[in-house]
């Protein structure tokens, strides 16, 4: 498989819903219209859409049927991004390679924008289909946990207060746990869901995500400090200069990224149960393992 | 019906339905669960929850079954007023007569405690029982509508946007349709869902919110005038002082109060459907027309 041409395809897919689900700028209020649009279109990588798309087939189900919760999962994870870059939390001014929300915006719109992007992600969900094992509640229900107060919220708190502190391995891993990896399994866990997945299909992503995600922030963590802000498309280097934990500050680079390669290997023994439809995923767990930003 | 004890009791039983329903102050990352409590349970009066107990009963339901909407609504009330006083938005240091939320705990922790109790909405509402008129999805999607971008949050905006331009009545009244009018009839219509109301009562109550949410705006408006800080728990004569457009500073007070006459005598005349099952619902509109805070 090409993967940058399998990525391109979708990253279109879940763009031209994307387009369809978010209020048209044109709808009064206009400017918080254009501010989701502004954040939402700005040329993000899709990878937890992504990410749920290729589940829901490796189940047996349709994008179609999935590309609803895709959708919700891009608006939380943008939502996301908008408020950790608030002057208050990370205080960034680049993201995905143009100005941030509240640097264009102003604070204030900023705030509403990802309030509004995480409100409308549940208004998306609920219309998904339910399915013979997963109804409505339980897919809701799936993505509000990933992204409240114990996870994708109690990620960025525990981030907040761990700043200038010296963390264990263990804290920094909860940290990676709570902000990244919960939402990408929730990504991968709703896929699976709209395409009515087994237990052990469930069980089996449920275990991809969480090596996937922990893989990803490690990742992520590497990239900060081996490229450039132009490629990144973010402020590189921030996470030194900001004096935050991260895997390499605490493992060094070669033990991290052997870690990131452990548990991407765990990933794909993980989808064992899925034979050669586990191939997409299989693909998607070696680019992000791989990726250059 | 002694509205005093009434409102009392329901009050009473709504705070012990969010205290199930909101993790506990010891779940990890304690401050985000700290933050989340500190708002919810600052003595708010409740009247959003109170009025779909009530709208449930009109139609026949029981408030049980209401309860998980009523305690949503009472989370999305609550993350628009830790959001709305932010130093990016209206910058005010006391609500429901506590310090507010980034004076205790910080911007960073007062943003993401908003961000928790939006989502912990959505999560509380999945436990809603679908009834056969309205199911799970159809409970969300009104919730999320009337909090999402063209209501809760643009009204938000455009308040944001209005600060200090003189706009017209029709320029206000859209704001407060938005930003106050909105949620409350979505209290009254989930109510009404849960109890699986016949869309003759849903049509009803819909006008009843509408007509309700608007006159208990311009009395905030009204009493924000009239009333001391130590009464109302915020800070009092904020609107003249930020030089805001409110009912009276457009039509006067006797205007003003005669307008929100007008609305609660319109909600009654909307009840007729409900007959003697209306009468919490009328004495609820009466009591927020004649409330001194």
């Amino acid at each position: 498989m090409d993967i940058a041409a399998y990525l391109a395809a979708r990253t279109k897919l879940v763009d031209r819903a994307l387009e369809r689900y978010l209020p048209k700028e044109s709808v009064k209020p206009v400017t918080i219209h254009k501010a989701m649009r502004y954040s939402i279109f700005a040329g993000g990588k899709r990878l937890r859409p992504v990410l749920t798309l290729a589940s829901a087939e490796a189940c047996g189900g349709k994008v179609d049927t999935a590309m609803a919760a895709a959708c919700a999962v891009e608006c939380i994870h943008t939502y996301s991004l908008i408020h950790d870059d608030l002057p208050c939390m990370d205080d960034d001014d680049l993201r995905r390679g143009r100005p941030t929300s509240h640097k264009v915006f102003g604070e204030g719109v900023a705030v509403l924008a990802g309030d509004a992007l995480l409100t409308v992600a549940f208004e998306i969900l609920a219309k998904a289909s339910p399915t013979k094992r997963y109804g409505t509640a339980a897919q809701i229900s799936e993505l509000a946990h990933a992204a409240g107060s114990r996870w994708l919220v109690g990620g960025q708190v525990a981030d907040l207060e761990g700043e200038g502190r010296k963390l264990s391995g263990a804290e920094l891993q909860y940290i990676h746990r709570c902000k990244t990896a919960a939402l990408l399994t929730a990504s991968i866990r709703l896929g699976a869901m709209s395409a009515n997945a087994t237990d052990a299909q469930l069980k089996a992503l449920t275990t991809f995500g969480q090596s996937v995600g922990l893989a990803f922030q490690i990742i992520d963590d590497i990239l900060d400090v081996t490229q450039s802000s132009e490629k990144l498309g973010k402020t590189a280097g921030k996470d030194v200069s900001s004096q935050k934990a991260t895997y390499p500050s605490i493992y060094g680079m070669e033990k991290s990224r052997k870690e990131a390669r452990r548990l991407t290997a765990a990933a794909h023994r993980s989808l064992g149960v899925f034979g050669g439809k586990g191939a997409d995923l299989r693909a998607l767990a070696d680019f992000l393992l791989a990726r250059e930003y």
